[in-house]
């Protein structure tokens, strides 16, 4: 195989395709880029068996053939030429040798042959999204994912599509985080589960972009998203998501509206007392006008107030910061509104038009802290 | 106490003072920054034992006092305060208030009679420099210090003074770095070695800004940096430094001019194949107008040559790549002279005028690599 490619180029794929480059595996090929340039065009592929990811790569074949090179090793080099044209020679024992300019590496390569090629997926079902917005709402829901494998399901986060909507939902058994988007044209209806590490990868590589699109499709086990000129392919979990809706209340006895970034700020002040470990609550007393937030803990005290608009009871309820925090973090909104029934009933953040729902479960601070 | 200062410069002054701050120590108070207002300005205070700070801090004294503050939290606090007055109060029983707009911090506080003042030292003799150059001259010697304190004077770096000429030394077996500086004014003779660790928290703290001075105290065991409303105070390293002008050579017998950029990149290209642990050296064959680097490991081998201007004899020499990359990063010419004796002679880095200068050992390589 004989190929050369602008170092930007080759520079742009690798970062790609190393998303779906395991860092620890006992198949050393998945710790492998494989470059294809059997075809017409010169094609990345990284695969570790659960993601997938294939990318074509702007460059010239001067004689064709295949080639897997060890992922870090390559990328590294990659990352250190000059910004020059780069020549890729393999021999027919599999040595490499990568020169640009006056640098020449030699590093052994692995057959082809021996790699996972991604799994073909007839591509029938399909919806368009713009990179942005897929971008906005994994970053708006990601965070809830469960961190622990103890329930898989939780591990990812449900995209269902009905008609033409799509609703994007991750909960973690104290929180569930729901966005929903218009679609342009109606599709079938589907409710898969994705992993949230294919999610979380394939985010770092979307341009972000509102005028650049990716398609997705869906097959029983997996999901493809194609944009540029890259392809990602990921299984997805397997068993029926969590019933939510009946977990959606939209009735409520206080309703508040605050200014997003002060109350953000405060509870990040308070969070400072705090070690993450303590599971303090903050403790918020909503009366007219005003919202009184109050931390205590080993290290000290904290107390503000901030101006509210409020409607319905007063209400005395504690949270853990964090999942305030989290939610608060990712609202774009100025001022967000906030429902709440008791002390022992979910809260929820959410705009007008549901286009955003942050589900939080109170913490009982009776005992713990009064 | 009470007192009452701009978030904006408290921030400031905490950052300073927090460079002494010990993270780990048997004696709590350590932990603390003191706050004196007992006379006229308010003053913060830390001290690890060996490095002392004492800033001014702007603000008003509303009522006289010191007091200790835990360091960690009360800079946390600080960073999170609202961009507005703060005003901090204590009690007889030494609790802490901190109040900013709407927001109330309450944390204990220790007595300040516990506090380690730092020593009081008679200034006499003094020299000035600009804060410019006293943080280049650390930077661009302070990475070849010893990093185990087998040797204690090699964890320093030697600051001499000979009439008008500062010189700044620092070296650890494998290698030594020297600049030299003019002083606008001859001052006394003095050599003395100062941690570094003090170097490095004081090139925090410097402003960098070349029409900033810094003036400069001795005593036979501390040293004294005054600058801006700051002191910093260290204690010095006792013993007789190495005498390095006798290894110091003018002899050569192959001089090379290079390109500095040209030259460190590939050094960087070729250490990705090395591990730090592998101690591979990289090879340098130099010859009429061109330089060959090769490098040879498990993972793969490199090649590359650079153009060069060449006096002297031809030489194939070896070196440990990172002692050449420290020093040639730090380095601001565009072109850099090295100069060779033979293969087991240390090799010069250095200007014609010795305002720097970089010694390397090399490395023996015939037994390793050929």
């Amino acid at each position: 195989m004989k190929i050369s490619c602008s170092k930007g180029n080759l520079l742009k794929s690798v970062n790609i395709v190393m998303k779906a480059v395991p860092s620890k595996t006992t198949m050393p090929i998945l710790e492998c880029i494989l470059i294809d340039a059997s075809a017409g065009d010169i094609k990345f592929t990284s695969n570790d068996m659960e993601l997938g990811i294939e990318t074509k790569v702007e460059g010239t074949i001067i004689e064709k053939g295949i080639i897997a090179l060890d992922a870090k090793i390559f990328s590294e080099i990659v990352r250190r030429l000059p910004e020059n044209e780069v020549v890729i020679t393999t021999d027919e024992k599999l040595n490499t040798l990568i020169t640009c300019e006056k640098a020449k590496f030699n590093i052994p390569g692995k057959s082809g042959e021996d790699f996972s090629y991604l799994p073909f997926i007839e591509r029938d079902e399909c919806i368009t999204l713009s990179q942005f917005t897929l971008k906005e709402i994994i970053r708006q829901t990601i965070f809830s994912i469960a961190a622990n494998e103890n329930n898989k399901l939780m591990t990812g986060e449900l995209i269902q599509i009905q008609e033409d909507t799509l609703r994007i939902v991750s909960l973690d058994g104290h929180r569930i985080s729901i966005r929903k988007v218009q679609l342009k044209e109606a599709a079938k209806d589907r409710k898969v589960v994705v992993p949230g590490k294919t999610l979380n990868e394939i985010s770092k590589i979307l341009s972000g972009e509102a005028e650049d699109m990716v398609h997705i499709f869906f097959t029983d086990s997996h999901i493809v998203f194609e944009f540029d000129d890259t392809v990602v392919v990921s299984r997805l979990i397997e068993g029926e998501y969590f019933k939510i809706d009946q977990m959606l209340s939209s009735d409520y006895e206080t309703k508040v509206k605050i200014n997003k970034r002060e109350f953000l700020n405060c509870i990040d002040r308070a969070t400072l007392l705090v070690k993450e470990s303590d599971k303090k609550p903050i403790i918020i007393q909503i009366s007219d006008g005003s919202m009184e937030l109050q931390i205590d803990s080993q290290i000290g005290s904290m107390d503000e107030e901030i101006d509210i608009e409020k409607e319905g009871k007063d209400i005395l309820i504690g949270f853990n910061p964090k999942f305030l925090i989290d939610a608060l973090k990712v609202i774009d909104d100025e001022e967000v509104s906030i429902y709440l029934m008791n002390p022992k009933a979910p809260c929820f953040i959410k705009d007008e038009e549901e286009q955003y729902i942050y589900l939080i479960l109170p913490v009982n601070f009776n005992a713990v802290n009064r």
